[in-house]
């Protein structure tokens, strides 16, 4: 199975692609579409001692020439910066003329209503409703919260390692139910997602538990053996925040944007209750409960315990230099 | 079964409350939400004889009070005008408050690609998005191209009583299959669809054939015993017409309008072929062949001897006048 992906070396696309490296059955042969600006990065050179085929590839060129490279090709994975997801639209054009049998946009987030809760949302649906328009077969993946994104710091500041930046506080009153999943599983559920007839123009919702701030919280509590600081901040606060950002609207390359988008998940999955299985079924997902209840998957409790051991990873590295960068490109 | 109506006295509407009078199962209590201008209609006094219930509501008006309205109603059926279906979004709010257990929004039209095929629907969707935002259960119900709008002329004149103004030509070859249905039909689709617990939050798509206009002209041939006049108009100039209604931005209230909209189904179900049980399940949609595959239809064949006894109906009446209203208006 031939399977071409965009954005392979970047937080979820080289998660994704060690797990189809993994997989027996299917066996994946895996092509990185790689612009032609970043084949010597060294990541880039890593995926090809894994055995990543590397091919340069513009999605802002010809549609055709796109096409070219993805004859053959059973599925193309889209798991490029959400803000970019407009750039897709090509790539969607040309896995059509291609004839590829599964098109994966890049989603791979919170469940959400399909507009006006989160921006990101509004815009991998605009790349949605161009698929449909078009035809081609597709997938649609989304994982959840991550854990990893929901890890509160500890009074003594052992975990603050993995912490990261945008844990800052619990909507309202912490008791809204949200989705979880271990950003390492989501590999594992993608490699067996697009391998399965079922899930063929579906929306998937991948997901290990459903927990609450609170819940979540307590947990943290019982195992460190810490008092936790928990910050509760009103949900009036957080759409302040939301419409004092969107006001300014920021360019998707922008610091404010990030921001942005962490405030709307957090108000969606903290306050809307949008991240849920119940909400994913009623917007027409089937989840990986009903798929696969023989799946494996790493608790909430293992992540913290691994964590607390010091054994966790900190994700999205370079957004803690976001301001940074920002401000350089401004300046 | 109670059930609330907006457009009962519309083309679809008073179909589908006849329909749902006569139903036996369930027993439907039909409420007809009518705006106060219009309580003293006749077609609305009509409506009242037949044991429907009146109610004044103005859909611009409080929410909350439409919300008391719908108290206790089970299902809320839109069928409103295609181009005033943004003004369903205060009673999807009032729907919601008032926990009614379905919404039916104004669909009731081919299938199509969900956003750039057609302008009503582009509309039509932003309905649903809004709908699925506030988590309100709902059916979405399309079915497909009426036998009514697509019957062709005879030479003799004989059936030009029943001719809708639109049916003015064949688009590229006439091979593109599309699902057709009798609008007589489509109340009893409503009835059951409405009542089914499968059918909840899901798209419905209703129909009783899918032939191509190639198909239809020759079956009227064969049953007219006279030779018709195929106009094949090519698909360039079905864009190039589209294309100048658009750049002029008709109101939805205008003939240019309705004329866009005409030449969009006609290129949607002509030339894209969208509106075909294949796209609708890859859409989503479940069908009436699926859910009740026991459901008696009328034919096309049948519709075309009723047509040539001289049994026919034309409709949408009012728009043979519309030139002539909107010329008024403008005045």
């Amino acid at each position: 199975m031939k399977v071409a992906i965009v954005g392979a070396t970047g937080q979820t696309g080289a998660i994704i692609v060690d797990a189809l490296l993994k997989s027996a059955t299917p066996k994946y042969e895996i092509l990185a579409l790689t612009r032609p600006s970043s084949l010597q990065k060294p990541e880039v050179v890593g995926l090809k001692e894994k055995g990543v085929a590397i091919v340069a590839a513009d999605l802002g060129g010809p549609e055709d020439e796109l096409a070219k490279l993805l004859e053959g090709t059973d599925v193309v994975i889209s798991t490029i910066y959400g803000g970019s997801v407009a750039a897709e639209i090509p790539l969607v054009n040309a896995s059509k003329a291609a004839g590829v049998k599964r098109y994966i946009p890049c989603f791979f987030a919170t469940v959400a209503a399909p507009k006006g809760a989160l921006l990101l949302r509004d815009m991998k649906e605009d790349v949605l409703n161009h698929i449909k328009k078009v035809f081609l077969p597709y997938t649609v993946i989304d994982v959840g919260w991550w854990y990893q994104v929901n890890l509160p710091r500890l009074p003594s500041g052992r975990i603050d390692y993995a912490a990261f930046q945008t844990t800052d506080g619990i909507a309202g009153k912490g008791d809204v139910p949200f989705a979880l999943t271990d950003v390492k599983d989501v590999g594992r559920y993608v490699s067996r997602i697009i391998a399965d007839p079922r899930t063929l123009n579906r929306m998937v919702f991948a997901y290990n538990e459903v927990v609450t701030h609170s819940q979540l919280y307590d947990l943290l509590e019982e195992m460190s053996g810490e008092k936790l600081d928990r910050q509760y901040v009103r949900p009036e606060a957080i759409s302040a925040s939301i419409a004092k950002i969107k006001a300014s609207e920021p360019s998707p390359d922008s610091v404010e944007f990030v921001t942005l988008a962490k405030y709307q998940y957090w108000y969606s999955c903290g306050v809307r209750g949008d991240n849920t299985p119940e909400y994913a079924r009623y917007l027409g997902y089937v989840t990986t409960k009903e798929l696969y209840p023989d799946m494996e998957w790493n608790s909430l409790a293992k992540y913290f315990q691994d964590v607390l051991d010091g054994k966790g990873q900190r994700v999205y590295k370079h957004l803690q230099d976001l301001p940074a960068i920002n401000a350089d490109k401004k300046g």
